[in-house]
């Protein structure tokens, strides 16, 4: 999917949100238990629920993962069910040495069919360029998370002075452009949005940490937006388990039609619509 | 396993050598490629033909994550089938928010039964704690890489003048103890052991980049060794694909044998052994 389609995207369902299916198979609801592929009966529902009012869809490979082959097999067949018009993200951060990277990326773009997948930029260009090596699909390079531990290193003022985050930002776009590459930010630093435009004034965002973990959707929005939107705001458990019953998908409905109004007010303001 | 019990192998054994099972489908010897998993049939081969001079053995789950589901099972036959003297790393490079990180660690340790996982630095400390709060488990954290991308960010100097890799393994110090962390240090960078053996005199450190990447054992052993060895050299593709037909194995095991035989002689020379 192009910038341009994912803006085209954005602008038809007056929604840049992004379902975060961080699937715990512990909180999947009891009738759905008995199914063969509980994991996948409740993906499907909560995509039935709610691809009117989103852009995307970003699986964390964590939760598919712990359950093994069997997870493995959940997550291909969501990755399936997620309609074309929609932008998929695998959130697996992942980041090796050349050879190494080089298979994730074939795994992740040419075996299972994702648009995108997130990475780490610790080990450098040559654990990214070859994800960047994919006509048509895009790096989500972590920059800014939105977790405590973003402190750790993330911040820290390099011999120049810009922090890490900064210097992630600005190396990486030696290395690709912004129709294929995206950065993380998190949106627990809602003051850090306009810096980080001024860095990368084309490039989408990914933002984790509406809900949950905190962040305040206006404030990133009013600050971080650009002409083509430019934002994917993920919300994951705020809509998952919005309920917990055998109507969990309206209650995730629900919540994701509140964000998704919400962010129709905004692009509005901001007359991109 | 504790530090203690390694060192004890690494004696008995006279070798600090880890075998990385990278196995690459593409380059299984046609004869076994006939077998119901030529995966786990090739990695059993490479077991059984070195074990006696290895002290760990490394999957890359780049690997088995590439093959989907089926690789999944390769990977959970092949960690079962290695001997329990034997030290197993998950090289994984995971990473991500505590309550994400705790998925990840859960699948590695309580159902796969990995001793240790690989773990980036760059989300900082929740990213990393849910990886030590299991006993006897351990985090091997990347530090400095084998890879060219390694000097983009690891070796810039912070405000306080030391480079990034530095502050990543002192900071590291502050979560957990040398009895349940080690570090990624490439021997593609011997001149480094010294400074860094400073940094951390007690931690084991798993030294990627003997072989096909050109790190030169001498040189970092008699840098890096501290009084319980503290090192795991890794070769993977220069034992795995040391040859390529029937005798594959056994080309194995004079590759593994020849830096056996000189990790013995530099254990003497250290009077280790």
């Amino acid at each position: 999917m192009t910038r341009e389609q994912l803006f085209a995207h954005i602008q038809a369902r007056q929604s840049y949100l992004c379902v975060g299916l961080d699937t715990d198979p512990g909180r999947i609801p009891q009738h759905l238990q008995r199914e063969p592929d509980p994991v996948f009966a409740f993906n499907q529902q909560i995509i039935d629920a709610t691809h009117d009012l989103c852009v995307a869809y970003k699986p964390n490979l964590a939760f598919y993962e712990a359950q093994g082959a069997k997870g493995w097999e959940s997550l291909q067949k969501t990755l399936d069910y997620i309609p074309d018009t929609h932008f998929t993200i695998a959130d697996a951060k992942r980041g090796d040495i050349g050879n190494t990277s080089r298979l994730y990326a074939r795994a992740f773009f040419s075996e299972m069919g994702f648009d995108s997948v997130t990475v780490a930029p610790y080990m450098g260009v040559d654990s990214v360029q070859p994800f960047l090596e994919f006509e048509g699909k895009w790096v989500i390079l972590l920059a800014l998370t939105s977790n405590k531990g973003s402190h750790d290193f993330q911040f820290t003022p390099q011999e120049d002075g810009q922090p890490l985050f900064e210097k992630v930002m600005r190396t990486a776009q030696t290395w690709g452009n912004a129709g294929q590459l995206m950065y993380v930010v998190g949106a627990t630093h809602p003051e850090k949005f306009r810096e980080i435009r001024a860095i990368a004034p084309d490039h989408f965002l990914l933002v984790p940490g509406v809900g949950a973990q905190g962040g305040d959707l206006r404030a990133l929005t009013l600050h971080g937006a650009n002409r083509q939107c430019g934002l994917l705001v993920n919300s994951s458990r705020g809509i998952l388990y919005a309920g917990g019953g055998v109507d969990f998908a309206k209650a995730a409905r629900t919540a994701a039609r509140k964000l998704q109004e919400e962010m129709a007010q905004l692009l509005s303001e901001l007359e991109l619509l």
